[in-house]
């Protein structure tokens, strides 16, 4: 009964509008399948869970690491954030990150603030995180305003740019010699770590953040994200912390099964390395035809200035994501590749640009 | 690699200790198989949960409602109650009421009361609802206290049993006349439809509750509750308002699919009806064996009184689910059969007794 | 202008309704009056509000006390109740508890479960409290319900009850040896320091309870309570904490200064006295008259059933408080006196009776 | 015994760092002692507080206004703000608001951000907020951002200055124009009033804004602000939410009848003309000494640059409130007068720069 759409669907289209347009890598749903008749008890204690934290673990090397699967970023970030802080601090973020803009004010839900710092090209530097701090503490009346009380920072970012490791480590300093908690929302990070110009590992998140999230919706699960927290017991009673903001999974094992999967083989590392393959061939392509891109970024999220004229040309053949409006007749659009990008459809775009 | 685990997990026992230790209905797993590579837009918003929505208001004969997909039970009812109470009310529930005890907080995370009335077989009475909204009434310093502000029931209950229709009917007659909405938390409800003596169909609720949820977790999907607002618009912004709460699913369409496929050929209906038939034939023979029931329940959760030697006898071979203690030497235990339930577990588990 | 309700006001009528029906103690005003013109820094940090905090810690007997005035009693159980728990943990309190019923739901607005047990003439017992507490940790799920995370009680209680320094003493051992916080709601304490069968001192309180507030509102002042934390820095950023919750007052020295009047020549007792000798003579009085009472209560509230044909018979010359319904014919109303009674409205009560 | 620091405090010095630093306007005080022994009932049901709401209906020429009393700013600000909002709606406020750097998160606290619009010498426009309006619907993903809800401004602004009647009107009608409600926060309302610039009544506000609130802790009062809503009824449970917010006062009467005192002949406008008269005298022979102003402001508030130098030297006699750096060797000092100004501190003031 669903022919109608389905036709519809499939139509000769591209799709390079976001990567999160299909359902899962095929490796995860076929360990769904064959699974699917074990019993396990619920809430993320059973073995598919603990096998996958393990992996984890050994991936972060991070041997004492708690790990929590959420279902979702928004979720995560909001309820990690709340978990973090006491009810007087804020949470410091780029002006253009994530919970700044486009979070529907679930972190002022959970009574936080969000106090931005100037972004450059969607990365904070350990020096305007330095300043906000300072800031607070030389001000004669900081009784009476918000607290700094974490750093929220994502790899890759939302513009797409990754952190260095030199630039990971002076923020993580100026964290914790302010003794404040770093967290890291990773929910593109597949995509950061397969980047040829990236040097910041697993090991080295969980050695320079205090909680981060390594991303699953974005990167070949059908949802989940893995909650890293590389010392143990960090935060304490988060598994009722997670319940109370309803984030507990109560069929936790398969969020577990997905996670045990991406870690198998290098599952984690190959879905990225499809993405910015695909995206390293389409920069390539508008570079040599002369396209100007809006943010230079390594990740699998191409950002190009294009003329309305011709967005709405290809949009006849291709779908891309809006970004923003430069002017009357200039906007910015998003490419996307992901772990599902198929060689043929980058050839297919490529041939239209 | 998960050799060691799988074989510790399949060695012979049997499994009747909740209704969330398997995975999904394989016909789920197949059209997520079948569905995987297509190309959809996010947050819901494709063709998959569109049709999804559309057989919900055709099998709930609800042509205007609103439909979303939420992805665990703790997460909508928090968000639900949450979304139709001001800050000043609170919400009504049985003592004994999954939202009164087991959610952790999560209501009151909301910054809402639950004000508890009395249960009976789990239920709560139309007569006691009209009493604790008159109760407020008269109370001259009513404007000093709580005001209860909706009602919150489950179909089954948190006891395993059933509302009949004239007791709902009540109930939404009472809420109805004091103008507060009633909300029913159907995170078993296929197990409720599938009974014989359940006279309260999808039609009847959607046409008695102002908000109600189709649970998926415990009825056969990897996750997802579908709830369902029988009144176009009943809560303006929802979707934001579910965003907020962390509950908008980015990769929608996998929530979407999988009630797609649970409301189409009755699979839903289906689902529900092998619990029953399980749970019916271990219910006729621990009757004809002499057990002791703690409560009577019709639907797929059997409670039985059990001397703890035998406790300890059984549970070398099956597992039970704990519920309560009596004495020093008596507690009761859950039985709790589902759609993955097989015909030759429950003869195993008979034969056990 | 004001003549004509001035006059209706000032009418000869009795009023026995509550402890804050007139404006404050004389020597109060006449502080206010003296020092009006003077001129000091805001927020509590004056010369004034340090005295206070000065006289309060030695009449604590608890030199590095932390002492704060907020303007009110919701205000400050709620502000101290979320300043001690993080959001996963609920507060204990009796059933009769004024938080549990009677402050809108402004425990739960700051996300905290009220945690109810059985309520002993007003009094929780340690012994309840241990049980509780014991409770949670047998649970076996116990990570998926609210956490008890701190005692709440008042001194007198919400019946006007005493807790005796042996009954304090087992509650305060068992709060701390399961390591959760003592607080106590002092909103009328003025009136149990004055009782002869009171053997709960100031020092025996900043000795036993971790934070509790002296009344002021109740007690004398034109508004404003005086919380104390005997152990320094007990909850770090309380200032902020209490700036957020709207309970920062700019002109801090007004509380202040009232509570410096308060503690100074012993003025807290001697009102508390006053209330204590009248109501003396008025329970000595309905005993003779052989008037039931509903309480057994040695404090400055009185409980007593009376008809209701003799409620309205008094109704035309004395105000009381109406407390509860008994049956058709019978009410339980309060008597309350206070620092303002004054001893011919006492016999002419007495002669009414 | 307050001999000792008495003297320190009205050693021969001038005070000019705010207008909280003196008790209450004489008159007030002079009510208190003449009403002290009069008996109301609690929580503002008394005959004081009516009267007070019904001088300022009068005043505002808005009969049906509902009036509260509230004991200061951060507790109005949060509690009104949050019972306007529902949780996934904000409060568009200037970046130089009070809410928006000021109130230590109680906003957030309520689950609210706030969406800040520039600021143009403190005030916001009508055109910056229409396109705040405009570009949440034209954002293609405003179901994911915070909804602007309301407007938040403040008469005078935090840097001194007014709105005019045709700015205030302009904003008012784009509110209306897009269903959203004005919010005016009036802490320092009396010296806005007696501004000869000023065109803005009282009855102009109450016809502009849904919600505004005359302050009296900076404007004569030992404490309180009154909130007006001009149409009956704009916040059903306003009463509930106050007292769930921990804003309702139990002895009421005594804001009641500072209010009833400020709005008996004309107090609360010769208060601010008292302030304003001081601060135009003091501001006229600045400008003659050639003093550069960091601010160009009509009310209470004079904003100065000075040598650092210049600072040190002048706080050997004169307190001032300091702003903000320049640069190494400049600051912005405050100079604020108020009701309690008295003419000899202002001419020894003059005589000192």
């Amino acid at each position: 009964m669903l022919s109608v759409y389905y036709e519809d669907i499939m139509k000769a289209r591209l799709y390079f509008s976001s990567d999160y347009m299909e359902g899962a890598h095929p490796k995860i749903l076929e360990r769904l399948v064959e699974t699917n008749m074990l019993h396990t008890v619920g809430y993320g204690l059973d073995e598919f869970t603990e096998s996958a934290k393990e992996k984890i673990r050994q991936a972060c090397d991070a041997p004492e690491a708690d790990v929590y699967f959420l279902s979702g970023g928004t979720q995560t970030n909001a309820t990690m954030i709340d978990a973090m802080l006491p009810s007087y601090q804020g949470v410091i973020a780029a002006q253009t990150g994530h919970i700044a803009g486009h979070e529907a004010g679930a972190i002022e839900l959970g009574g936080h603030k969000v106090l931005t710092i100037p972004a450059h090209d969607g990365k904070v530097s350990a020096c305007d995180i330095a300043k906000c701090l300072q800031d607070y503490k030389d001000d004669a009346n900081h009784d009476h305003i918000v607290m700094p009380g974490m750093v929220y920072i994502s790899q890759p970012t939302e513009a797409g740019t990754l952190y260095s490791l030199s630039e990971l480590k002076e923020i993580s300093e100026t964290c914790h010699k302010n003794q404040i908690p770093l967290y890291l929302d990773g929910a593109r990070l597949a995509y950061a770590l397969a980047c040829q110009e990236n040097d910041v590992g697993l090991k080295e998140l969980a050695s320079l953040c205090d909680v981060f999230y390594i991303g699953g919706t974005k990167c070949g699960a059908l949802y989940g994200e893995a909650v890293v927290l590389p010392k143990k017991n960090f935060i304490p009673h988060l598994f009722t912390i997670i319940k109370q903001h309803g984030a507990l999974l109560a069929k936790g094992r398969i969020a577990g099964l997905q996670f045990e999967t991406l870690f198998t083989d290098d599952l984690y590392y190959k879905i990225g390395q499809n993405a910015i393959d695909a995206a390293n061939k389409i920069r390539k392509a508008l570079e040599e035809k002369g396209y100007e891109f809006a943010i230079t970024s390594p990740t699998n999220q191409i950002f190009i200035k294009l003329e309305k004229s011709k967005v709405k040309e290809l949009a006849e053949s291709v779908e891309l994501g809006f970004w923003e409006n430069i002017d009357d007749s200039h906007v910015v659009m998003r490419i996307a590749t992901s772990w599902a990008t198929q060689a043929e459809d980058v050839d297919a775009l490529i041939a239209l640009l």
